[in-house]
């Protein structure tokens, strides 16, 4: 008996990771993974980020989720076009998943898609979904050692928000743990703080975003 | 070409799984895998649940993490046995890995195991370590559309500690949503409402393992 090693799932999802560059490419859309544990926030996040972006941007969105749509009954309030993906029972999304919701999408119309992809730290950091851009989203609660325990995901990304800067009075979260983290794993990553309940640093987030897409498209 | 399918994987785990079962019953220990998301409050639990457990109990402690070891230094802290688990990359602990590190433990010394798992609400519900119970960690901070999200392992589970009560009032974490998910997917399941740095809470939770234990034992 033949074996299927991971290595040739990843090849086959790296394949389908170039035709989603491809036709971002063409399209122009600028495509960002956003990465985090379950209940780090990204939802919230993408909601305050959208308010920001939608307007000087056309932003699409992609949910990824094990089952159910309440994220992207959270994004459709928002009048943001969405399309659900539930792996029924993968934990993390890959390319394939990916182009086969990009059908769903007009990526003609849209500058920038962002994707949220199932809350995870450790299988979603081996699959390439075609993106220009990984953020992961670390929550206060969850505590700076994470950078430690899950390194493999923070090497990967180009930027960290740490989020619910609100919960940081509550906790024993340092954000220079996170610093000293990144400075061996991702040197070059941009770190930004925010609180999206109260809309803190936010804008800041935002226009990073926008600055990176369309210098992307110029 | 064939292919080795998730079913023989899983197969596997469950032969290991029954030796694992074996042995805790040789040695009369109860053994509880402890599950969540990263940064859902695993580690702080354990260590308050120790210091309620170790002395009416003899305990021992086996670590999953991808890397790193800080989470084994908290616990050999308390003068309990540990063992860590690097699985190197691997979203969860399997039988296997429980089965090698248990070749570090004196189990004839011990009464109770637990088990740590990486963090992670998707993979890790697949996985039967040989334990006689599986407790799950949802903190306030992560949200209660948790059980929407990941229904498999709270359908899997004998027990949720809700954790983080005391970030409770800052977050709009509503512990009925976490009874009524539940009441579908798990009925049976205990619910035990925690702030282990306060010791709130503690104290019904040891109470009731122990209860479970001695059960068991008889």
């Amino acid at each position: 008996m033949k074996i299927v090693t991971a290595r040739k799932i990843l090849e086959a999802n790296e394949l389908a990771a170039q035709r989603n560059r491809n036709r971002f490419h063409a399209a122009g859309v600028f495509c960002i993974n956003l990465l985090g544990s379950p209940g780090s926030g990204k939802t919230t996040l993408l909601e305050a980020l959208l308010r920001h972006l939608d307007g000087p941007l056309a932003p699409g969105v992609i949910e990824g989720d094990i089952a159910g749509s309440v994220d992207a009954e959270r994004i459709e309030a928002l009048g943001v076009p969405v399309v659900q993906i539930n792996t029924q029972g993968a934990c993390h999304l890959d390319a394939g998943m990916v182009e086969a919701a990009v059908a769903d999408l007009h990526l003609q119309r849209l500058d920038l898609l962002l994707i949220e992809n199932v809350g995870n730290l450790v299988c979603t950091a081996g699959f390439d979904l075609g993106e220009q851009l990984r953020i992961i989203v670390l929550s206060t609660s969850e505590g700076h050692d994470k950078l430690i325990k899950y390194p493999a995901i923070f090497r990967g990304s180009q930027a960290v928000v740490v989020s619910k800067m609100d919960l940081l009075p509550h906790t024993d979260f340092d954000p220079r743990r996170v610093a000293e983290g990144l400075r061996v794993l991702s040197p070059e990553a941009a770190v930004f703080h925010v609180s999206a309940v109260r809309e803190e640093g936010v804008a800041e987030l935002a226009r990073w975003v926008a600055a990176r897409a369309s210098a992307r498209s110029d």
